[in-house]
């Protein structure tokens, strides 16, 4: 059987099957990033994501100080999924020695961008040679216990919400986005958020992710979900990825002092999108025409 | 100007100046790790190594256990050059969805093989599609205070050894071999070890690695140096690297007490093959035919 007619969900969950880890790892393989008990009071995050050019970008379509802020933004945005502050980043990558000076120093410009903002420092990495641009940023973060927030704790009654708004990413805010550092951090600090994602896959598939781990379902609303001016569709929207906003779920009390208390004062938009219900309910969307469609955890996949 | 006009080493130089990082960075970029402070009796190391297929390996020269047994391997190895243990790793990989499920199983089972034997957890890591087969592994271990060994310690008047032995590693020792962790460990909890690095780019420019982080000179004896049976000449054996050995110095009546007392119960030998002089009086080798000749920091290197 080869790669792409097993697919890459089933792909990750039968190699996270067979690997043992000892009593340290709170989270492996299936959430964000990993979590590791590290002191009394925080947990270690450890994340990691590749970029291969003519995959996740074309070298005609892309400066290379957008090719370092995306690099390092993707793992930002995985660390804030987890309610966690980025602290270190290593870089590996494989370039071609054909390639000018200005184009290596303009990846590292775009790295040294974001992580001067997020204050994350940039400790080391590999280099080697390669015909392709291929871009892996690793990175640690730190999260005090209280904040951590997994994929696994979606809850039946708990209302979906998102950051910002969605679709049409590939048009250009997937080069420039910023990471819902701030937002997620405000979040998790000051209300009780029961699950998190950060959407890079598609909201469809995003979500999908945090059901299966919560082992629940969800219905969502068409007319609630903020489409981006850029979004082509609906259809396309929910399923396109790149968009790299928040998606998380908490209890229906918590979200009405949420948006008693807290939105208006807040510099992004953060919309009620649907609500948890159980595992045999299913996975649906109300579509604008009244309608009631069935979901799959479909998107944007490698293989 | 190209990346292949202004070589490696100037080139990891030339990034790491304009990087800044925060005070609990005690080593960043210019050691076989990044050293982190993290608790008041441990440093955090963090590092990360890629292979590239055709430029590391050839798929039709390597098995796909071999693969993921290097790929985890070097990374190990970098960490006990830092005198530290290894805990935690993440795996991204770019492979083609041509490619048969037996081939990435296989290279999890080369990986599993050596965390299992080393007591690592493997908790994660990121997949894509790649034409040519890309692994990078990054690793986090920790390394109690006392037991940290840099690359910058060196001492004029200390001696330099190396485990093992080098050369002819392209022949087949660079895939299946064994991280020194356990001499590594033993060195720095029960000797005063003043620097180490592991050789993987050649004895040569590694050594000179110690040196230009050390600011001294080394002078090194050839017929002290043991040669592998594999090894082609002494002057490839010194500069072609995969070797995966230890390379340390250690004062010379330190080194007296580890040779009188330790060498005799290991399974590895332990060879003195120099020592460390005024940086004025140069780096050179002695050779056997009792010619004095100038070494250069080169070696494997990929620009």
């Amino acid at each position: 059987m080869r790669l792409k007619d097993i697919g890459e969900i089933a792909l990750v969950k039968r190699l996270a099957k067979r690997i043992r880890v000892d009593s340290s790892v709170i989270k492996g393989i299936g959430d964000d990033a990993a979590v590791i008990r590290w002191t009394r009071t925080k947990h270690l995050l450890f994340t990691c994501d590749m970029l291969i050019e003519d995959v996740h970008f074309k070298l005609r379509q892309i400066t290379p100080y957008q090719i370092g802020w995306k690099a390092l933004g993707r793992n930002i945005s995985d660390i804030a999924a987890m309610g966690g502050v980025p602290r270190y980043a290593l870089i590996s990558i494989g370039i071609s020695p054909n390639l000018s000076t200005f184009f290596l120093d303009g990846i590292y410009k775009g790295m040294a961008g974001l992580a001067k903002t997020f204050g994350i420092n940039m400790v080391g990495g590999d280099m080697a040679r390669s015909d392709k641009l291929v871009i892996d940023v690793s990175m640690i973060g730190e999260v005090e216990r209280d904040n951590l927030a997994l994929r696994s704790g979606a809850r039946v009654g708990d209302v979906i919400l998102i950051t910002g708004s969605i679709g049409g990413s590939i048009k250009g805010k997937h080069l420039k986005f910023i990471p819902r550092l701030k937002e997620a951090r405000m979040l998790v600090k000051d209300f009780k958020i029961n699950s998190m994602i950060d959407i890079s896959d598609g909201l469809t598939v995003d979500l999908w992710r945090i059901l299966d781990a919560s082992k629940v379902g969800a219905l969502l609303y068409e007319n609630m979900i903020p489409l981006s001016k850029e979004a082509d569709s609906f259809k396309k929207a929910i399923s396109e990825g790149e968009d790299f906003e928040l998606l998380f779920t908490m209890g229906l009390n918590e979200a009405r002092r949420f948006f008693k208390t807290r939105l208006a004062k807040m510099d992004t938009p953060v919309a009620l999108i649907g609500k948890i219900v159980r595992k045999r309910q299913g996975y649906k969307v109300i579509r604008n025409d009244g309608k009631k469609r069935s979901l799959r955890g479909e998107g944007y996949l490698h293989f």
